[in-house]
C-alpha cells in the first residue's frame, strides 16, 4: 500500500569537489554511509526494502545498488535525462501506478539531504501518509531556524487538525529562495516553512493534479505507461523526456493544487545544499570551526574543514578547506554561493576536466 | 689543497611540513632535487667528490649519504649535537687539519640555500679560494635585492681590490635581522650585503681565529683533536659539544677578526628561510601566485601554494597552502614568521606528535 520513490538523479554541485560527475552528492560517504543510504536505511522501517524505489540516471543505477544491495534491481527507475522533479515524479507515479496499484501510497524523498531526528522523520512520514490516504497532496515543511536565504519556502494557511492528530496546515504557496530581509520577514510572520522537498500522496492522485495542472506532461507519461514492460519502454520515455520542460513538483502542481497539505516537521533537517550548510547539521569547536578529520587551528576560527589528512592552520578565518581524493579546494566562506563558477571554470580546461 | 664542509644539520622548523625532524629542510625534495644534494653537485666541480665532507647529526648519515652516494662515508663528521655553526665549523676544521692538513682551504656551504646561478657561484668561490690562500677569512655577501628583514647583514668598508681582481671589501660587522627602517637604511647606503652564510678559509687560520676570540670552543677542539681516529674520539667529541655555547661563526669569529673579506656575489641566492621566501626563487603566474603543482585560481592573488594534488581556489588572497604526506598546513603569508608557534603547538599534543 505504501511504497517509497527516492529521488537520486541529482549532481549537487555546490558541493564539489565531494560531489563529482562520477559520484554525485547522494553518493557520498558521510561518517562511513552515503547520503543515499542514510535515505533509504531511514524510510525502510516505514514501508520494507521490497517497497523502495530509486530514480536515477542509468550511470548511477549500479553505485546506489551497490550501496544499497537489498533494493530490488527491478525497482531501479531510469530517468532518460534530469528535467527537475515534476517528471521524476511523474515518471515514478505512471510506473507504480501500472506495476502497482494507483491507490499506492508513494513517499518521494531527495537522496541527499541530512535529518538528524529519524525517529521524528518517520512519525511524520507515518501521519503524512494517513492524510495522503484521505488524497491530499502532503509535503513536510521545516520548521526554520534562522532566515536561510538558501532554501525555499512554504507559505501555509488555515489548520487542518482533526481531533488528536498532530498538525497540518492548507498550502497556500511555495516561494523562491528570499533575499535576507525576505527570509527575516517570513521568520518573524510565524506562517513560513523550509521547503523540505518530501511529499507524501497517492500515486493515482499526483497524477490526476498533473493531469490538471501539467497536460504536457500527462500526455508524455501516457505515452510511456502505453510501453511499460515492453522493449520499447526505453526509447519513449527517452523521446518523451527530451521534449518535457525542466519544472519542479513545486510549481508544477503543488502551488496550484488545492489539495496540498504541509506537516511542520523539527527533525535537525538540512539540504546540505553547500558548504557553508554543514555547520547547520555539524558541531563547532570551540573557536566556530566545523572539522571532520584532526584540526590544530592557531588563531583560527570560524572555517569549515573538510579533509582526509589532519590539517593545521595558523592565523586562519572564514575559509572552506575540502581535500578530495585528487584535488585541493580552498575559498571564502563568504564565497559559498559560486561553487557552480568553478564547475563552469574546470568545464573551460581540459587539463582540468577530470576534477569535474 | 681544497675541501668543500657541508653543513648539514640543521632543521629548518620554519619551511614545516616541508621540513620534518626525519627529514630536514635539506634534505627536502626540491624538482626532483634535494637542497643537500644540489648543494654538492654545485660544489663538485670544484673541489671534487672525494673532497666532499658533511656534517650533520648522526641520525642524519644515511640520508646523505643515500642521497649523495658519491660521498666517501668516512667524509661524514659527527655533530654530537647542534651547538649553531662555530663548534660546527670548529669541529670540520680539527678533523680536516688533522686527517689532511693544516692548509687546506676549506669551503664551508650551509646545505639548504637555493643558488639560481650557479656559474657565478662557482666563480666566486674559486676567487674566495684564492683570497683564503693568502691567509685571510673570506665569505660570499649577497647584493641585497631588496629590503628583506628575515636576513641577517653584511656592513663592510674599504675594498681590498688587486689590479685585475674582482671585488673584496674588509668586513667591518655583521648585523642581527633588522626591523624594515633600519634594512631600508642599509638599502640606501649601499655598503651592506646579505649574509650567505658560506665561509672560504685555511683550516689552520679558522683555527688560529678560534684560539684567539673563542678559546672555551678552541680547547674543547683540541680535546678531540687528541682521540680522532681513535674508539674514544666519539664520546670526548659528545662531552665537548654538551658544555660548548650555541654561537654563530659570524659573531664568534668573523665579527671581532681583522682578516675577514667580503665578496660581492650576485647569484640568485636564498635562504629558503621560510614559504614567504619561495617568492625569492620561484617564478609567479600573472596572479601573483606561486604554485609548484597545478593550480585553478579563480580571483585568487599573491597565494603560495606547495601541494602534490592539484589545487583550486576561489576568491583566495595572500594565502600560504602546503600539502605534505601527512598534513596540510595554511596561513596567511602575513603570518609567516610563527611557523615555529606551530611546531611549538604540535609538540604539546600527543596527537599531533607525529607531525613533527
Amino acid at each position: 500500500m505504501t511504497v517509497a520513490v527516492v529521488m537520486a538523479g541529482g549532481r549537487g554541485e555546490r558541493l564539489w569537489p565531494l560531489s563529482r560527475s562520477y559520484r554525485p552528492k547522494q553518493f557520498v560517504s558521510w561518517k562511513g554511509n552515503s547520503f543515499f543510504r542514510a535515505t533509504v536505511d531511514r524510510i525502510t522501517p516505514v514501508v520494507g526494502a521490497e517497497n523502495i524505489y530509486v530514480v536515477t540516471q542509468k550511470k548511477y543505477k549500479e553505485l546506489a545498488l551497490k550501496q544499497a544491495p537489498f533494493i530490488p534491481p527491478s525497482n531501479v527507475i531510469i530517468e532518460p535525462q534530469g528535467k527537475n522533479t515534476a517528471p521524476c515524479i511523474g515518471l515514478a507515479a505512471v510506473i507504480i501506478s501500472t506495476l502497482k496499484s494507483p491507490e499506492e501510497i508513494m513517499i518521494v524523498l531527495p537522496a541527499d539531504h541530512f535529518i538528524g531526528d529519524e525517529r521524528t522523520f518517520q512519525k511524520l512520514i507515518r501521519f503524512a501518509c494517513r492524510l495522503a490516504s484521505d488524497d491530499f497532496l502532503v509535503t513536510l515543511g521545516i520548521t526554520p531556524l534562522y532566515p536561510n536565504t538558501g532554501y525555499g519556502y512554504i507559505h501555509y494557511g488555515e489548520s487542518h487538525q482533526k481531533e488528536g492528530e498532530m498538525e497540518a496546515f492548507k498550502v497556500l504557496n511555495f516561494t523562491e529562495k528570499p533575499d535576507l530581509e525576505t527570509a527575516r520577514k517570513y521568520l518573524k510572520e510565524g506562517t513560513y516553512l523550509w521547503n523540505s522537498g518530501i511529499f507524501v500522496w497517492k500515486a493515482k492522485v499526483i497524477l490526476e493534479e498533473i493531469e490538471k495542472y501539467m497536460p504536457d506532461l500527462y500526455r508524455g507519461l501516457m505515452k510511456i505507461k502505453e510501453k511499460i514492460g515492453t522493449p520499447q519502454e526505453k526509447e519513449v520515455a527517452s523521446k518523451v523526456f527530451k521534449n518535457l520542460e525542466s519544472i519542479s513538483i513545486d510549481y508544477g502542481v503543488m502551488e496550484k493544487t488545492d489539495r496540498a497539505l504541509v506537516i511542520p516537521a523539527d527533525m535537525k533537517w538540512s539540504d546540505v545544499g553547500s558548504w557553508v550548510a554543514l555547520e547547520e547539521i555539524l558541531e563547532k569547536d570551540e573557536q566556530g570551526n566545523v572539522v571532520l578529520n584532526k584540526h590544530l587551528g592557531i588563531d583560527t576560527q570560524n572555517c569549515i574543514i573538510w579533509t582526509r589528512k589532519p590539517v593545521v592552520t595558523l592565523g586562519v578565518k572564514n575559509l572552506v578547506v575540502v581535500e578530495a581524493d585528487d584535488v585541493i579546494f580552498l575559498m571564502p566562506k563568504s564565497h559559498n554561493q559560486r561553487v557552480r563558477s568553478v564547475i563552469e571554470a574546470l568545464k573551460r580546461q581540459e587539463e582540468f576536466k577530470k576534477l569535474l
